[in-house]
């Protein structure tokens, strides 16, 4: 006799960076922004009409996806929004792969994809990347059910220009290609232009990193009618209204004030190169980064001891424990402040702060 | 050779309720609650310290857990929350359907099962409900891969009690059995009292209806700590992230405010009993409602006329084109406002306005 116990969930989850509680410490281990989200933002939701909560939201979120169309320069019907850009990927992988042929994406890179495939029994097949943590443009011409390339890519912070993204496409008229632009806006190259030329192309962003609003749950995807058409079936399918009015109307307050935006990116893009340069002078190698986090080794330290001593000193970084990273720390930027305590620290642990 | 487009999903989606745009209308299509959230809830969105939104809000929603553990005389883990019950309801089915037996749910219930049953490759067998629509228990003594009971059941409106609901229990020790309870607060009774007997039990319940808050995206599940450890496995296999760090606040807030939620609860089971009279006056039959909506025949008539009819007045109704039922509509319970006007012109279109 089985029981119900048997039958319960075994997919093996993704796991995100820790949530430290309690006490001060400086959090650079989930590529949260640390700079709040715009004022637009802060009074969208002081003067949110709560007494209209009462109603369901817009199920297509059509004035985000209206506000976010404009300024992407495309139609309504070209973008899609939803609950974080998880589950936007992960409505993504429901509606565009159902194909025998195996989802190709690489072996270093967001580690909820092959989730996301075992959760709904998708075939998937993980490419190395090469020595440098480079994409190869030909490793994705071979059969198969759909591409997925995350760029810039995580952890390894490096962008790719658009005539990879367009190899990638050329060598796949009949797969559904995702490029996952989580990290663009610090210092990546869109593929949104190539909407117009590839109607088999999905551009997935989200408001949690450049936007500063992890805490509030919005992502978005542009692509042709048809692929919103479809992920609009997959999200009716599942969950028919994923964001939540005050979030709708954040959101749009958000995409509303440019120069913050812009602003808030300069920052953190030149703090970036502050510490980039720092860690060199430590001995560290990394990457030149696309993204708002640095992915170092420190050769003759172990990843994981810096991971742990940091962790005493309250700075939080995260260490993922998996063949061929395991040598190196992903660490977010924080403030010009958090950035110099991080430096500092890790001078005196490598033993170079004399 | 195969394109794209071929692999596209092909799931039959949800149908929600019309949301008309624009202009004065009467929305009772859509089981809302006509009064605005508790004052609880205003206070906390307005005063929602935006500036934290840069930071993920907690994965398992830990604080919304604790206030609706307390309420439930529970420990926090037994609580899970999430994105509005549909999305809690799509991940108990992922996190505890997973045999290959079918699983048992009514003919006549809330229409998204069977779709998160093909979205999923659940097996699934609907069960006919009775003539007066009432659920069998005996119907759910059969090998199954789980089971789900809507009660009180939409859009039946009809409610069953305790012992119907621990015969189906003992029938099944070894299914997980989901009890879904998005109307319970309205005049059902709650199976919240069996979870300490039964740990195959999970209890849905939302935060849409009775707490006027299906703008904000707040469903909740209460079960044995296995249950909501599966539950959020299932999570973070799909959206780490389901709540966002303003609607963990919102429904906090509605938690601590239990007279105003007695209040708006008491006022719309007043409601719809004076309209459950006016439309047996009327010549209607319907079974007594244990929800905040009535579920009318009108012999003689026919339910898609009464709802085009109400159309042109501007007033939404439900009606389902569907066996069993399309000779009904399901019509919320409104303000009393609302509900005069309904009634008003309800009498005019049956011609009983003389």
């Amino acid at each position: 006799m089985s029981s119900w116990r048997d039958n319960l969930i075994k997919t093996e989850p993704y796991v995100a960076g820790e949530q430290p509680k309690g006490g001060k410490f400086i959090k650079l281990n989930a590529n949260e922004n640390p700079y709040p989200p715009s004022p637009m933002v802060e009074k969208a939701i002081a003067g949110f009409r709560a007494a209209g909560l009462n109603k369901y939201p817009d199920a297509n979120v059509a004035p985000l996806c209206e506000a976010l169309a404009k300024r992407a320069g495309v139609d309504t019907d070209n973008v899609f929004a939803g609950n974080g850009s998880d589950e936007v990927l992960a409505l993504a992988f429901r509606a565009f792969f159902n194909s025998e042929l195996p989802v190709l994406f690489a072996d270093v890179t967001y580690s909820f994809y092959p989730v996301w495939c075992e959760n709904m029994g998708i075939r998937y097949e993980c490419i190395p990347l090469d020595d440098a943590f480079n994409y190869k443009a030909e490793d994705y011409a071979r059969p198969n059910g759909g591409v997925v390339i995350c760029n810039p890519n995580a952890p390894t912070t490096i962008g790719r220009d658009l005539d990879f993204i367009r190899s990638v496409l050329d060598a796949n008229r009949d797969s559904v290609v995702i490029v996952d632009e989580a990290y663009v806006d610090f210092g990546g190259v869109s593929s949104l232009p190539l909407l117009s030329e590839y109607d088999n192309l999905l551009v997935v962003q989200t408001f949690s990193k450049s936007r500063s609003m992890a805490g509030m749950r919005i992502g978005c995807a542009f692509g042709s009618k048809e692929l919103i058409a479809a992920l609009r079936a997959a999200k009716d399918s599942y969950n028919s209204y994923p964001l939540d009015s005050v979030a709708i109307a954040a959101g749009i307050a958000s995409v509303s004030d440019e120069s913050y935006f812009a602003d808030t990116v300069g920052k953190i893009t030149a703090t970036r190169d502050r510490l980039t340069g720092a860690l060199r002078d430590m001995g560290a190698e990394l990457p030149d980064s696309s993204t708002n986090f640095v992915f170092a080794r420190f050769p003759g330290h172990s990843a994981v001891d810096i991971y742990n001593a940091l962790k005493t000193k309250g700075i939080y970084v995260r260490y993922f424990n998996k063949p061929r990273i395991d040598d190196r720390l992903r660490i977010t930027i924080g403030t010009d402040e958090e950035t110099d305590m991080l430096i500092e620290n890790l001078r005196r642990i490598l033993g170079n702060n004399c």
